[in-house]
Formats: structure tokens, C-alpha cells, sequence
């Protein structure tokens, strides 16, 4: 088994791109991370591509051969799907292929379009992620689900809106000077209490807006690295991958995930690490609360404890583990297929030292990135770790 | 690298199930599988499951979970989607999970839900898998796709459609006794030639029908089949995919498949093996037409040449290479997103001797399945070798 090493990162800008088709925006990114790594197109072995919302948002399913296509690449090409997390397994399983020496260069990613629909179309389309029969025809949608969720968070734990809406400010001071980010704008905890009701407790600025875009990188095998001279200093030392029931009726806690504690689990044994030695997180904040289920899932927190982590400072920019130091998808945006891979290409770029908050982080070593799919049904966890070139 | 053991199969019937979910299928399935290996559910690692259009006819994407769920299993699952090669790729990706010492043991397969639809919308929602922009918006549907092929092939290379219609003859004689068939009945040529048109030169019987079911295989390491005592007797030993433009207007020629030679060699390759030490191949006849070129794509015989072979007698139950010995999607049926991990089902019990149609193959010890996605955009190739258990 060898390590696995990034070789390059791109992204698309994130925002409102509807005139452009997912193949258009992964060809734009996986473009980015080709020249990145200063790999020719030849090299590449094959695609590990995320999307979610294809057949609803663009009549297009079959998207691995058209994303291929797109990019100029002559290779195989597998959709994956896992709701959110689409593009985190893409990733999980292309890294499990290099370090078998299955491949020596894949190009890994996703890529979602979603503001081609009225809004209405988008969140009936995202609600496909929930369980259909026991769920959504109830009338559930995800940011429901998500209420539910904190609500029940409210009550077992305590914690308020206010909590909540630091981290929303916290993401959004993030997103500042990420030219990638669909809100490059700071907002104030009041902005986010003022802000109208989506579902109650959770209001506009809890939730990540509905976003276009894609992510790509170029995975390499440590010896492929070597002997090509790349600079590759960034490895992917672990991954680890969760599962749990798709509904929340069938679930033991509301406000629990704990197959974000598989995952991390496994991708931190895999590193030979814990969460002690994460210096910088990027995370799966598709609503507030859920950074928060994230963190104690992971076992950054105890159940109960994340709740003030950003109000206190601990999960800022200047706090001891700096948390979606890209925007997260509140304020960075979610285009569905792609978050997984842009979580990696935004720590690939922190512990490289090129990304708009590196000064935050000047001396981070490690890196963790946490994709979830649905209320965390499908979750992936990777470890990434500053190495010599 | 380990040899990757079958330790049990299941089928759900192949046919019209309009009133059952994916889920409940691939339970069904995935239960016969488990009971069939001889395994508990608690051994089971992990999921690779394949589904096409569930978005389309059941208002569900994000299928792992539930799939997982559905059959008791409280694992990490990952949906696959590569149109109707879609549980080709998740058995591919399993295959090399379980070779590299990922995971011991994985339960793979596939379902689809297709006939709850008006025929028209699962026409339509087939489609998806082709390229909306450059064909389905020019009123291309995958019956026209593969008669533009047919035609492209009898013009270059002559043939007629009375030798398609020998295909269809020869699928639907093997499907007699095939107790999971959807039509366990023989035609005759007759019959096929007068079949009402679908898209001039296919007639009805040039076509797959469309159906509902379910398939699913346990994967063990050979180690953990010596250490659990199990009678896994077939042995995947090679697995290949290939990747092609997924609109036919940008290939070089339409009645070639490229893409499957590219699959076949690799698998060939890793099997140490060549076309002429298979015994037994299932390969995907959506269009009788596809049988051909798959044929010819991986090499079993020379471009123009494997028109007349089943009306010759060289791939009927007799001859020297019998070729959808299930019945074929042709007759056996063709729920999409379960038919890849089905052929490997049918070739597992050719190789153990408990098939239908095994007296027609009693000393088969090597089987190849073929599995294309679109015009054949995806497409993947597995070969399994009797072995000792």
C-alpha cells in the first residue's frame, strides 16, 4: 500500500452559473487541477466523478463517459451517488484504487447545476436524498429534516438560534477573499436572526444557498510522484466511510450522527492519528446545526458540546481548530456532486500554503474533510497530511 | 492481491413487479445471496450497489442507505450509477476492494423498478443515459440508437435481419427453465421477423423488454472463504472497464465497440487468459444487435463476422461457445440497474453446475460477463474461473 498524493486542485467559481451544463463546469475544474499537477491529459487512467441531481436538474444521467468526454480524457468513468456525499465516495474509492496500485493517476471530482430550476424544483429535487416513502411523502423536506434535528439538539441539550448563528457569521468571515465563493460577504449574528424563517428553529442564514459548480484533483501514487518530479506534498493518509439508516423515524437520537464516528474512526486509524492532531476541518455545514452534529459525531466534542464552539471562538480563524476555513457550504456554497472534492481541494490548499486563510493556519500539518449525504446516511471522512515533495 | 471468491448469489424474478419498491427487490435478492453463502448479515463490510433510474420511477435517489437498510445491514453502501452497466461498475469496484484486502466481505448487486411507469415515460427516462444535449434533444431514444448501429453494420458489413432474428431465437430457448426469466417461452424466426417495427431495421424481438427485479452476490476474500470453511468455488479473477464518447455522432465508427475490447483485455489480462479459454459468456443484449458487437468488440471474433454466429449454431447451447445461456436481457429480462451483477449470477452457477442450463456446459470452467451502459459509453467485463473450493 502506498500513500496518496494530491497532484493538483481545481474548482469552478461557486454560485449561479445556469446557463452552463455540469460537463461545461468539471471541465473547467478538472482542467484547473490538470495543469496544477502539470499532468498531460495522457497520463490519466481513469474518472471518479460525483453528481447528485443530474436526471432532475438537466434530463442527464450517465455522467462519468460525458464528464470524461468533456475534459478531454479517453478513459473509464464511474458515477458515483450518495446524495451529498457524492463526490466524498468518488474520492474514497479512486484513493483505495491508487493506493493498491490499481492506478498510478486518477482524476477524481463532481459537479452539480441547480439554479437552472426555480427553487421550488431544486429543493423537491434535493428531497429525492431523503426516504421517499416514509419521509417525504409526509411532506419532508431537508430543511425540515434539519429542524427536526436541531430541535431535538434544543431540547436534550440546550443551545439557541444565537449559537447557531455564530456559526453561520463564523463561515461567512470565511468566505472572505475565497474568489471561488458564491458569498464573499461577512454577516452579523443579527443578520442571521433577522433573517426570515425557513423551517423554525432554522432561518434563512442557517441554511447553505442552492449553488453551481464543480471540483476536480488529480490523485497520484507516491511512486508516480517520485518519478515524474511532481510537487506533491500533500497525501490523502486516510479514508473512512459511515452509514445509517436513511430515515430520521428510524434513527435512536435526532441529534446524533454516528456514522460520522465510523468514519472518522476509520480514516483516523488509517493515519494513525486522532482528532488531537486535526489542525484545520473542513466540514459538511449544509444547515448550522449540522457542523455542529458533525463535530460531536466525529468526537471533536462530546455530544452536547459543540453548540458554542464557534461562539466561543474555538472554531474560528484564530480558535485552535479553524472549521470551514473556505466558507463551508454556508457561505462557499453546496453544488451537491462537487462539495466532497472541494472540501479536499480546500485543505490540499491549506497545507500547501496557497489558499486566501492560509495565514490562519501557517503552520498546519493535517487536515480532515467530512461530506455527508442526506442527515448523514452516507458520510466520508479523509485524512490529508503535509508531506515531503 | 487475493482471489476474489462468489460464496453466494441471488435473483429476485426478472418481470413485472409494478407494485414492489428497489428496496424491497434487492432485499429479496440480497437475502437469497446471504443465505446461499452461508453468511451472517453481521460479517457483511459493506455495499456496492447499483441503480439507474430510480430518480425517474420512484422519486428516490441516494439508494444506498436504503438498500443496505432494507436488507438488514447496518454498513457504509455506496450507489453506482453507469446507466445499464451500473452494477458492473459496483461489482468492479467491489472486486478490487476485496482483492486489495479493503474489506473480506462485500455484498454487491443491483436493482431496478421500471414497469410502475406508462412505457412511454421508462422510454424516456432510459434516455437519460444518452446524451441529452446531441441526441435525446434531436429525438434520439435507445431504440433508434441501436438501429442506427444495425444499419450502420448490415451497410458496412452486410447481414440481414433474419441473422438478428437468430439472436433473439437462440436467447429466448435458453431462457426455457430459467425459472427467474421473464419469458420462459421459445420463438421462433418467424415470429421475430413479423414482430411489429420499434425502429426500423429492430423489430419487438430484436428488443429487451422492460423490467422490474433484482440481483446481488457475496463477495469473499479467498482467505476469509479457507478460514470460514465456505463452498465458494468460483473465483472472479479478472475485471476490466472501458470508456467511449457517449454520443454515437462522435465516434469514429457506429457498429463498433471499442470500449468492450478495452474492458475484455484488461480482465483477459488479469485472468492470464485470452477469448479462447472461455467456456461461457452472458453479454449484454439489450438490442440483438448489441449481442453482435459485443462479440466482436472483445475479440471473440472479427468485425462483420459474428452476424451469422447464432444462426450458424457457434453461440447456441450447442456450439462451441453458448452465449446468454440465461436467457440474455433479451428474454431473461433486463431490469437496468441489477442486469451487470445478474450475469455474474447466471455464470456463478454454469460454474458450479446448479444452473438451468448447466448440462449444456458440464465441464465450463471459465465464464465472461459483459456489461454496457448506453451505446456502450460503459462497459464492463468480469472473468470467473472454477476453482477449488
Amino acid at each position: 500500500m502506498t500513500n496518496v498524493r494530491v497532484a493538483g486542485v481545481g474548482l469552478t467559481h461557486f454560485g449561479e452559473h445556469p446557463e452552463r451544463t455540469t460537463r461545461d463546469l468539471f471541465a473547467e475544474a478538472g482542467t484547473t487541477a490538470l495543469d496544477d499537477a502539470g499532468i498531460d491529459r495522457d497520463a490519466v487512467e481513469g474518472v471518479y466523478y460525483g453528481n447528485f441531481m443530474g436526471e432532475v436538474a438537466e434530463h442527464q444521467g450517465h455522467q462519468g463517459p460525458l464528464a470524461a468526454e468533456a475534459l478531454g480524457l479517453d478513459v473509464p468513468a464511474t458515477r458515483f451517488e450518495s446524495a451529498c456525499a457524492s463526490s466524498g465516495v468518488a474520492v474514497r474509492e479512486a484513493v483505495k484504487n491508487v493506493r493498491n496500485g490499481e492506478a498510478d493517476v486518477l482524476l477524481v471530482g463532481g459537479a452539480e447545476r441547480m439554479t437552472n430550476l426555480p427553487t421550488s424544483e431544486t429543493t423537491e429535487g434535493l428531497a429525492i436524498a431523503a426516504d421517499d416513502l416514509y419521509e417525504v411523502r409526509a411532506g419532508l423536506t431537508f430543511p425540515g429534516a434539519y429542524a427536526l434535528m436541531a430541535d431535538a439538539y434544543f431540547q436534550e441539550f440546550g443551545g439557541s438560534r444565537e449559537d447557531l448563528a455564530h456559526v453561520a457569521v463564523k463561515n461567512h468571515a470565511n468566505a472572505v477573499g475565497n474568489e471561488h465563493a458564491q458569498y464573499q460577504k461577512e454577516i452579523s449574528v443579527e443578520d442571521a436572526l433577522d433573517s426570515p424563517t425557513v423551517a423554525e428553529p432554522l432561518h434563512l442564514f442557517d441554511a447553505c444557498p442552492i449553488t453551481d459548480g464543480a471540483s476536480a484533483l488529480v490523485l497520484v501514487s507516491e511512486d508516480y510522484a517520485e518519478e515524474h518530479g511532481l510537487d506533491a506534498s500533500v497525501a490523502v493518509t486516510g479514508t473512512g466511510q459511515g452509514g445509517d439508516k436513511m430515515a430520521l423515524q428510524d434513527r435512536e437520537s435526532l441529534c446524533r450522527t454516528p456514522a460520522a464516528g465510523d468514519a472518522a474512526d476509520e480514516a483516523l486509524g488509517e493515519a494513525g492519528l486522532d482528532t488531537g492532531d486535526i489542525d484545520v476541518a473542513e466540514v459538511h455545514d449544509c444547515f448550522t446545526i449540522a457542523e455542529v452534529l458533525a463535530l460531536e459525531g466525529m468526537g471533536f466534542y462530546e455530544s452536547g458540546e459543540a453548540i458554542a464552539a464557534a461562539r466561543n471562538g474555538e472554531t474560528t480563524r484564530d480558535g485552535h481548530l479553524p472549521v470551514n476555513l473556505s466558507g463551508g457550504l454556508k457561505a462557499k456554497g453546496h453544488p451537491v456532486g462537487a462539495t466532497g472534492g472541494s472540501q479536499l481541494v480546500e485543505l490540499t490548499k491549506l497545507l500547501r500554503g496557497d489558499h486566501h486563510n492560509s495565514d490562519a493556519v501557517p503552520d498546519a500539518g493535517v487536515g480532515l474533510a467530512h461530506n455527508a449525504g442526506g442527515t448523514v446516511a452516507s458520510v466520508t471522512v479523509h485524512v490529508l497530511e503535509e508531506v515531503e515533495a
